[in-house]
C-alpha cells in the first residue's frame, strides 16, 4: 500500500521536474454550480495533462541500472507523452508502443519529447505482443498508465498541491478513467487530509468504474463510448482497491452534461481543456453531487491537450 | 496629455477593482519565436478583456453628479460590457446603444452586467443618433472606447502591471485597433520605463494606423475586414497623437498569420483567446520584427471572448 512517506518523496521529485500548476476561481460558474468551486488547472501542467506527475515519480524511482535500460509503455495519449518527457529528462531512453493507426499530431508529440515510438496493429492483442517483444528486446521497464503504484503516487500529488494552495476545501471532485488520478488522490486525501471527501466522476458511457464501484466487483468496460477520450480506459486491481477502500462517492454524467461543461470552462473561464476535464463539472451541471451544494469544492482539470482543425 | 499622476491614480482604483491578471511563458512558443515572450493574460480580467481597466478608470474618475446621471457608450463588443459592469460596480446607470443585428450572446452579456440595451438601426448614422437621443434624454456621459483620455489611462495599466510582474523585458507588443491599449501602453512606457520599446501589430486587412502612423496623417479605414473582430476600429485624433510620439514601431500581419497564432496559443498554452490577442505573435510568426530576435518581449493578450458554437 502506498504510505505518507512515498507521498512525501514523490512531493519532492515533483516540485523539482514538474511545474507548479495554478489554481483559479470562476464567479460565474460558482453561480452555476451553488458551491464555492477553486480549480487545478492541470492543463499547465508538463505535456499538458496531470499525467506527468506520474511519470516523473516512476521514471526517477527505478534503480539506477534499471532505469539505464530504459522504460517502455503502451498509450496513444497523455501517459506516452509523459513518460517519453519525463524519460528524456532522466536522460534514459523511452520505448513507446503506439497502434498504426495513431493520430500523426500524437506520434510526433512523442516523439517530439524523444520517444522512441514502435508502431503495431490497432488490436489490443498486437499491443501487447508489441509491448512484450520491446521488454524482451532492450530489458526497459513496464510503466502502466494507472496501476504502477509509483504513477498512482505521483498523480496523488495534484491534491496535495491543490490542498496547499487551497486549505479550505471540503472536496474534491476527479473525472475517472484507469482511476489512477483518483486512486492517488483519494489515498492522498486519506493519509494527509482525513476530513476531505474525494468523488469520481465518470462518463455514463464508460462506466465501468460506478460498475465496479457499485458492485464491489472489478468489471470489464462494455464498449466504452465517449467523447471523454481519456476516461475510456478501465479500473484495474489496484485503482479498483483504493477507490473501494477510500472514494467518498462515484457518479455518473450524460454526455449532453460533457459537452455543456467543455463549452463553460473554455467561454467563462477561458481555460482550453480536453473533454475528459469536464466531467466533474458536468456532474455539477446533472445536480449528481447536491450535498455538495453551498460547499468549498476543488476540481482538477486533467489536461488541455486538443487538436484544432487547420484553419485557412 | 496623460502624466504621472493620471497613472498612478489608474493603478490605485483599477488595482481596487479589477484583476491582477497572471502572466505565463511557453518554452515551445519561445522556440518558435526566437524570443523569451512573457504573455499577459487579460483574458482573465473581469469581463475578459482589458477593456474592464479603461472603463472601471473613466467611469470612477466621473465627479459625483455627472456620475449620478450615468454613463453611455455605442459599442457591440467587450467596451460595452465592460462600461456596463463598470457602472454597475459605481452604481450608477449604463446605457449601452446596440445595432438590432448584434448577436444576441453579446446583447444578453451586456444585460448580465446590468447595462440598458437601446436598440438602432445596424449603421454608424443611426448608432451615433441613438447614441445624441440617449445623452439628451438622460444627461448621461459619453465613453467613446478609445479617444477618452480616461479610457487610455486605464488600457495602460496593463503594460505597467505587466513590468512590475515582468520587470527584465525590453520590449511589448500590443495589438492596435482603435489604439486605447496600444497608446495607453506606449505613453505609460514612456513615462515608468523610458527604455522599453512598444510596438504595436495590425492586420494587414485592417491597417488604418500602419497608414496613418507611416504618412503621419490620420486616415480612415477603407473596408476593414479580418478575423480580428475587436481591431477593426480605427484611431482617432487622441490616440493617432500619442502613437506618433510614442510607438517604437508598427507591423501588419496576415490573416493566415493570425489563424496560425490563434491556433498556436490554443494548442501549446491552452489559453482561450480570441483572434485580435493572437495579432502580435502572428508579427513573430511572419518575422516582422527581426529586432526582437533573443530578446525578452511582453505580450499583451488583449481578451478571451470567444462564442464556441452549440455542440448535442
Amino acid at each position: 500500500m502506498i504510505d505518507t512517506q512515498d507521498f512525501v518523496a514523490a512531493r519532492r521529485l515533483i516540485r523539482r521536474y514538474a511545474n507548479l500548476t495554478p489554481i483559479c476561481t470562476s464567479s460565474s460558474l460558482d453561480a452555476i454550480c451553488k458551491a464555492e468551486i477553486v480549480w487545478k488547472c492541470e492543463s499547465f501542467q508538463k505535456v499538458g495533462a496531470f499525467k506527468f506527475r506520474g511519470a516523473i515519480n516512476a521514471v526517477f524511482s527505478l534503480p539506477k541500472e534499471e532505469a539505464a535500460r530504459g522504460v517502455a509503455t503502451h498509450s496513444s495519449g497523455n501517459h506516452a507523452q509523459a513518460v517519453a518527457l519525463a524519460a528524456k529528462m532522466a536522460g534514459i531512453p523511452a520505448h513507446i508502443v503506439m497502434p498504426e493507426n495513431a493520430p500523426p499530431v500524437k506520434v510526433a508529440a512523442v516523439k517530439g519529447y524523444g520517444g522512441k515510438v514502435r508502431f503495431c496493429p490497432p488490436t489490443l492483442e498486437a499491443r501487447e505482443a508489441g509491448q512484450k517483444k520491446v521488454i524482451e528486446e532492450t530489458g526497459a521497464t513496464f510503466i502502466h498508465p494507472s496501476e504502477n503504484l509509483r504513477v498512482i503516487t505521483g498523480q496523488g500529488t495534484a491534491l496535495l498541491e491543490l490542498l496547499e494552495q487551497a486549505p479550505e476545501l471540503e472536496a474534491v471532485l476527479v473525472p475517472v478513467g484507469g482511476g489512477g488520478l483518483a486512486s492517488g488522490s483519494a489515498r492522498a486525501a486519506a493519509l494527509f487530509h482525513p476530513g476531505l471527501k474525494v468523488y469520481g466522476v465518470e462518463p455514463e458511457q464508460a462506466d465501468d468504474a460506478w460498475r465496479s464501484l457499485t458492485t464491489g466487483k472489478l468489471v470489464r468496460p462494455e464498449h466504452p463510448d465517449t467523447i471523454a477520450d481519456g476516461l475510456r480506459t478501465a479500473l484495474g486491481p489496484n485503482t479498483f482497491s483504493i477507490l473501494s477502500q477510500h472514494l467518498a462517492g462515484i457518479v455518473t454524467v450524460s454526455e449532453q452534461a460533457i459537452l455543456d461543461a467543455l463549452r463553460l470552462i473554455w467561454e467563462r473561464m477561458k481555460l482550453v481543456v480536453e473533454p475528459s476535464a469536464a466531467v466533474p463539472l458536468a456532474a455539477f451541471l446533472e445536480n449528481k453531487v447536491p450535498e455538495l451544494t453551498g460547499k468549498r469544492v476543488g476540481i482538477i482539470l486533467s489536461g488541455g491537450n486538443v487538436s484544432f482543425p487547420e484553419w485557412s
